[in-house]
């Protein structure tokens, strides 16, 4: 199973709370928890690198992408965002972070706005289990509690999930769907809340435990092989007429 | 369109708390309230009538039948139960209210438990929209206010639902899948959290337009005759063989 | 309700045996069937018009598009498509016909490639109905025939339905999902598979009855204002800490 | 993994047809497929055997329950049928096969008729898969084709699948949801319309992994403690107001 973490590793550096946090970004502390949990093969991509780090290759050798972005959306080509779809839809899986709702890459997907509310006002948050016996809630108790975290609520513009994992309550009056499946094309999509960049919550054993799981639900299957287009008449049928 | 409100009707014989909030029961309210929006052909039917008030000609004449139960579940006679169901399958809608998540009728339909979590607190309630453009939530804002309620809390072991349409907040940091609809043979079903006998949630306009909403939803449609068993071949298509 | 009817009337101009079934369009015939059933606000819309005759004034005006088109896919606008993409979102209803599965609308709203078989071959088609009360499918008996018309078969690649309405039988031995609804943000989207242009498929009652039923079915609900971005504080919930 | 295989076997004792073909019955032929595919804990049961082989220790100790009955679905007793139930909703995954469909544990979980069409004419199948990359369809080509089987045809009165895996086509023109899965408490359902025990089916390779597949899916998941009924307030929360 090969892994690539994507972040687009804005705000630590340029946000001294995030930095502290996080001090080998977002993507440092996603792969030292897949690392940490049995993955081998677990490589980061960012915004600076060339083509962002998702060169056909690195993409094609990629079983599952996890996507954190937030504030540089706008600077994804959309040339490796058309790149990135094009093998989620043949098969690859994608783990889409928190902010990365309003990333080019889940809107594509989605062909909705995936518009939410927000606040940040240190908030605690539950993210109550909906689907207990679904794989990605493997070892979660009833809910996961989060001390502080940025508020999503609903309405939350997005297809309604193949399956709705989560629901978080948050102090200040909210609800939001917080952890939704997809498949698109060939590919298993994970959404999931949790993990402003001010906040410790990729460090929680159970956000950790979530996202160890989510990566191992959204693998490949090993899949038919399809025609598609034009075909001849199948003449086993049609050959007695 | 023909209506009928079924109620266990006891606790409003039992505790003068709730006989207080509904002195017409809460179906005589739940009635007021359809026959206010418009709909002219209302009746009720109560536990303690024969057959509780659900024979054979009622249910045939019946195209939405509302249920709000609780203390009494275990005495709704099983015949009755089973014609209800029928009906269901056969186009009549449903709609369960409330405590009515543990009803016979309402269990035997989905096939779970329908068990829940619950608490007495006096807690606020808010119900949040998740599905703005589906037409039981047409002339809802963004979300129902109850100042206080019973408390619903998840995990709710239902089958997921067709559509999930209301997600409610607990002031105790709970939520719950508040409004869902299901298609089960012929016959829609919606289900609606609010309504606990000792609170004057029938009287909200929002919970009002919600429940006349659904009963408008859950109407027949005109549905095709299937034909079920055993069937000749197609001649059209066999015999060109 | 208003009613758009767009059409890329290309086959119709080239191919004499379309415009001999088609004489005044594809999207003439489809508003004559519309307008004898009673609709009396409808408009047809042409790829060789400015703007393909979708300006955003007749975007703004029209509740429900119907969308026919096949070897022009790629002349069509990439803003008109991204313009028509934001109505359906906003609440437009959008009925995609045929080989509209490939057009650059439809695979925007789904995020998949839409592909599918297909073969011309002169063979039966039986729509079997699926959910046989749904609204689109009254007044239609067990399954609509067609004498003669293109195949498509499976795999189909879109996103599973949320609801699946029909599914094809052809003679030469596949079968394909050939209704199927859609929500994407206030929009309803409803895909259904006959009428290509060499079959006079749109003169067939049943399949005017299945369209005239989902221009109904499509039409925009009366949607909540939702709020989206930063928000307030709720202050009735948190004044009290 | 524990897996055991109900069988009715009442065909393959009083039908020289069925016997001939299935020898060891049916349970045995699929006793031997799982077996040959390596699971090594596989048992069988039948109608005959006191409390039809279902005793509560068998249930308990069982993961996956596989279900073939047809002419006897009447003589199986309402307590071993609540038995499964429970142990279903409790986590065991259930196949249910072919006829099975109109057994009393399908159409308890479903809460509808199960009815559909049906018809004995040594009729082709073809079985597409909708679903390519679904874990049940991993290692199936485009489509299953079995020269003969009964033909079952739509409308199949179910609630709609979680997920649609597989549509036949049948020589004589009718369709049919031939692979459906869902989720009922923390059970697994996967109902798989082959085998007519008249009909070799159980020895195609192609059937076989499918079964052997949907054994592998519906296997319990390790699930979080749920607690149901009433709770506490949670003081977490309640005690700062």
């Amino acid at each position: 199973m090969n892994i690539t973490i994507w972040n687009e590793n804005c705000h630590e550096q340029q946000n001294p709370k995030a930095a502290n946090i996080y001090p080998e970004g977002i993507h440092g502390q996603l792969a030292a928890v897949l690392i940490e949990s049995g993955y081998t093969d677990v490589k980061t991509a960012t915004l600076d690198e060339p083509e962002h780090g998702l060169s056909k290759d690195v993409l094609d050798s990629t079983d599952v992408l996890l996507w954190w972005g937030h504030i540089a959306h706008d600077e994804v080509d959309d040339e490796v965002v058309d790149r990135v779809a094009e093998r989620v839809l043949k098969g690859m899986g994608l783990i889409v972070l928190h902010s990365g709702h309003h990333s080019k890459i889940f809107r594509k997907l989605m062909g909705t706005t995936c518009n939410l509310k927000w606040r940040e006002a240190d908030e605690k948050e539950r993210l109550w289990v909906i689907d207990p016996s679904h794989p990605i809630c493997s070892g979660i108790g009833q809910y996961i509690e989060l001390e502080r975290e940025e508020m999503y609520g609903e309405h939350f513009d997005i297809p309604e999930p193949d399956r709705l994992l989560f629901v978080s309550w948050f102090e200040g009056g909210e609800v939001f769907r917080s952890g939704c499946t997809y498949q698109r094309g060939r590919g298993k999509i994970f959404y999931f809340r949790p993990g402003h960049e001010t906040y410790p919550s990729y460090y929680h054993p159970d956000i950790q435990k979530v996202i160890e799981n989510g990566v191992s639900w959204a693998a490949p299957v090993h899949t038919a092989w399809q025609q598609y287009g034009n075909v001849e008449p199948l003449e086993t049928i049609l050959e007695k007429e």
